[in-house]
């Protein structure tokens, strides 16, 4: 079917139903940041293969919402159908609950699968929408019955993650959850972020592309638990364990029933940030709800003694293999006939060489020239270009290792640069390398020290529109929360102090449009240093081993501590890594750590 | 009579009026930073003579709640007497209403005077002792009957500030704030700060130490503003120009009784961070109050083309004064016999020698050696010392003049040194000079630059426990909101962006406990630079034109941008004042700000 039969279609369907406008998100059921192919509901109708955008089908018209980020790609994949991009955020482009609110009549109904919405969008629906008696019709799943060569809904085999790797048991991560749950007064906790089930149970799957998750629910109690999950990935091993440990096992698909049964006089806390709204819907009216952080998120967020350690081991492996690849990439480029695919493809070799390596933490972003300043550029058959031996290649990638997750940012000179390639190259680094070098108190929020990484370019009047730090999982997503880098302290209502054992990325860029993209990303550890009167002082221990490209750098822009910083740097990764090189790739990675002066 | 005497003559009246508990505040009826001599109760009653304190009176005993800077003042002045020293925030010292809550009985009334204490206090209070069916009694100031020659309320005469100084007329100011009115839909604006009230009217008094403001409130409403003040304070000639303005009079004391007779249907706007209980409980219990930060608060921090033109002139003169001071001190200090004290003297003779000056805007520090650490010392006469030629001099001083107020800070070498001394010094100045190098965008807060400031610290484990920077009023308070220099994201819920035109000052310290102490304080100006596509650049202009004193300097631990800035700053500095010094004098400054290599 072409996207107009299937909106025809989709119309027959809500009007049998009575329903006036249909929305289908971008979302799985659990606010995942990648979503299994079960979900690409708005890709099957609309054509539109963005990782975000809404599609709202009325009965005359449709539309579809994305960022800045897909206007040129969703005008192109909507060409020549009847659905209307609205460039979100662009002057005089309503947004989708203004558009409802303008195209609805009074006692219309809006159908959607409240599974896959949030229950802040739903809340501001029905709020808007008041003086119009809309319908909300939220448990229509109208895809289903179109889509007939659907996808199932995942059902990879789970396995688990030894406590060496975790260190933690899932026993003592129950008793730590009831202990919070004490706290907060919660007799039932309800969890739906997929990431979360992961790491309390040390078990992992493969539901989701590039996040070792599965599909589950959990419902924690004061004395049991309860695993929702389709039973068949779980082997019986694992089913005997987790009975061990006090969880007992429902269907997938009972959760909602199971919720709706809690006794009146419960409190139930769930995190309304990742719970959807059939969640929150399917909880009896009478029952007292707790809306807040789910405690798992700050527990994993600290990464325990053993995952710092194991965190090291990947990043020795993972630093191997990039630097193998750079090594590769600087020389066959110009003679072999190498694209981004097949360059993302080779340093996936190089990663599957180490037994615990698992596959890649992200769709690999190798983008040659003008692709690098493209932000969310990943290289497809349709975008593929040659690597040519002149320019900068960007490449931003990562891998999961039993011992970890990986994500690292190389800008890799090919050839001949210009000065301006070269000038922006090291003000991203000076940036770089004034962020790693931070020594500060504790107490000190990722808000307070983004300005180390910017003021580079910010002395230059240039800038990057993104933030400058994200967390990330052990083995589990490569974006987790709840820390940032970031300047904006009116953006969030939360600001979260560095702790010890926090991981986040420190990565700064610049984008010529056209032109090129500069990027820097090593992952850093929040270490605790020296306590005395004045406090206790952290800093940032540099987890990622991997040289900064010297031909792209003018060392003449860099003050005498930040070559200080990167002659040392560079020895580490030296030292750390040179044990598992040999031949042309050790003389390349003495000749490329080599002190500059 | 002495403490005890009054205490008991307290109590008599207490009983009389069947209060069992007295609560005496350090503040005056308008939140202000210092109080006049009339406001002084609380040192009246105990003695103690601190800035900050709050006395308790029970019927037999009594308590006195100060904070750490005082906790050795307040013991020495209340010894011999009846009243505990309570150290607020010690370890297993209550607040004053657990302490309350402990001692007082079911049915019982405290007292205390509403106009002195703030609206979250009284809150607090009747939150805390619900259970226990506590009256408050606001309206009694048992001071008044006591304390026979009490000062009377302060009414020095009023003075017009010329257009040519504030930039905007009143009637200009009064449109701005009636359109602020309209968008938060208030009928009424009250206004109980007294700056605010200075800043609208162009107005200036004398009522507090060290801040040109007078007593009063205002009621501005759509189309009438009443000022409620001592009329014998204002002349013939102002009083004509504010009924011009539309502005009618009433007598300061009548605030509370017009304010009661506000229509029901009105709606009343008023700040509760400055509006005191009594305000609060005067509007009519139905009538709807926004309570938010005062339209006045952002108008007064943005300076106007005007005042910031006339800034630049104020710290040119109150530079010259502090520049020739400087080098009187050096250059006399063991010849001369100089105390803290009598420098102080000097320097305010130099500053006075300018038409244009009204008086120091807070009281001088000048702390010599040991002194210098204690953050909040003020030279006395029962702690005043000989200057001596060796250590260090902490001067943190400033002047009103017509052009605007100064506030700067300089520590100065006298005789030798030792290394520890050079070492803290230069570190300070290492923060000092990167944080007025600041490059940003605009959207920048406070917060997200104190790292600047304070990283060359941290980085040696050392540390200084104040904020880096406040804001400045233009012939108004020294210390002024909203904006601050602070990383704390967490300690204020709200976060002020650094705009075009607001003054801030950068003032790091190190403070080294017995020893000595340094703080290296210019005021800046917050200025646009270039606008390009990825958003308005801004900067930090030094309105401050003083050297520093390069005996203390150690080259060696600055990096060649840091010299720069230094060399760069001096440069200014000569440039700017020289033209105003003679003789030795010029001599002095063309070697103390030759550039450093």
């Amino acid at each position: 079917m072409i996207v107009n039969e299937k909106l025809d279609a989709l119309r027959k369907l809500m009007n049998e139903k009575n329903i006036q406008a249909y929305i289908v998100m971008t979302d799985d059921f659990h606010s995942s940041e990648y979503v299994g192919s079960y979900f690409k509901v708005r890709e099957y109708l609309s054509g539109f293969t963005g990782s975000a955008g809404t599609l709202v089908v009325l009965k005359n018209e449709a539309a579809l919402w994305t960022d800045g980020r897909y206007f040129i790609q969703a005008e192109e994949q909507l060409k020549g159908g009847s659905i209307d991009l609205m460039k979100s955020g662009q002057p005089d482009v309503p947004d989708i609950i203004e558009y409802l609110y303008n195209k609805l009549n009074d006692g219309d109904t809006i159908g959607f699968d409240g599974r896959t919405v949030s229950n802040a969008f739903a809340s501001k629906l029905i709020e808007a929408l008041r003086d119009k008696s809309i319908t909300l019709s939220y448990q229509v799943d109208l895809a289903d019955e179109l889509w007939t060569d659907r996808p199932p809904l995942s059902r990879e085999p789970v396995w688990e993650l030894d406590v060496k790797y975790t260190g933690l048991s899932r026993k003592e991560k129950l008793k730590s959850i009831r202990e919070k749950m004490a706290e907060t007064g919660a007799d039932i906790l309800l969890l739906t972020a997929l990431d979360e089930i992961a790491w309390i149970l040390n078990l992992r799957g493969n539901d989701i592309a590039c996040t070792p998750v599965f599909l589950a629910y959990m419902i924690i109690e004061k004395s049991s638990a309860t695993l929702c999950v389709h039973k068949e990935i779980l082997n019986d091993e694992i089913i005997h364990q987790l009975e061990n440990d006090g969880i007992s096992l429902a269907d997938y698909n009972d959760f909602y029933s199971l919720i709706s049964e809690a006794d009146n006089d419960k409190i139930v806390q769930l995190d309304g940030s990742t719970a959807n709204y059939c969640v929150i819907k399917s909880i009896p009216e009478s029952t007292k709800i707790i809306d807040s952080q789910s405690p798992v998120v700050m527990m994993k967020a600290i990464k325990t003694p053993a995952e710092m350690n194991n965190i090291r081991a990947a990043h020795i492996k993972d630093g191997v293999a990039v630097t193998r690849f750079i090594y590769w990439l600087k020389h066959n480029t110009g003679t072999e006939n190498i694209t981004e695919l097949s360059a993302a493809e080779k340093l996936e070799q190089f990663r599957a060489e180490n037994d615990s390596y698992l596959g890649p933490s992200f769709e690999p972003i190798i983008a040659y020239g003008a692709h690098g300043a493209i932000v969310h550029y990943e290289p497809t058959e349709e975008t593929n270009v040659k690597i040519e031996p002149k320019g900068l290649c960007l490449t931003d990638t990562g891998g999961h290792y039993l011992e970890g997750t990986t994500d690292i940012t190389r800008t890799i000179a090919l050839g001949r640069l210009t000065d301006e390639e070269k000038t922006a190259f090291t003000l991203v680094l000076k940036g770089h390398l004034n962020l790693a070098a931070a020594k500060f108190k504790y107490g000190i929020c990722g808000e307070n020290l983004d300005y180390l990484a910017r003021y580079p370019l910010w002395s230059h009047g240039l800038d990057y529109n993104h933030s400058t730090g994200h967390g990330v999982g052990c083995l589990l997503s490569v974006h987790e929360g709840p820390q940032r880098i970031h300047w904006n302290v009116n953006s969030n209502q939360n600001h979260y102090v560095l702790e010890e054992g926090m991981i986040i990325s420190n990565e700064p860029g610049y984008y010529l449009e056209n032109h090129f993209g500069i990027r820097h990303e090593n992952l850093v550890l929040v270490r605790k240093g020296k306590k005395n009167s004045y406090g206790q002082f952290m800093y940032l221990e540099n987890l990622t081993m991997v040289p900064f490209d010297r031909d792209a750098i003018d060392p003449s822009l860099l003050n005498s501590a930040e070559l200080g910083w990167l002659n040392e740097y560079h020895k580490k990764v030296f030292d750390t890594i040179s044990p598992y090189l040999n031949g042309d790739e050790l003389e390349w990675l003495k000749k490329t750590t080599e002190k500059i002066v």
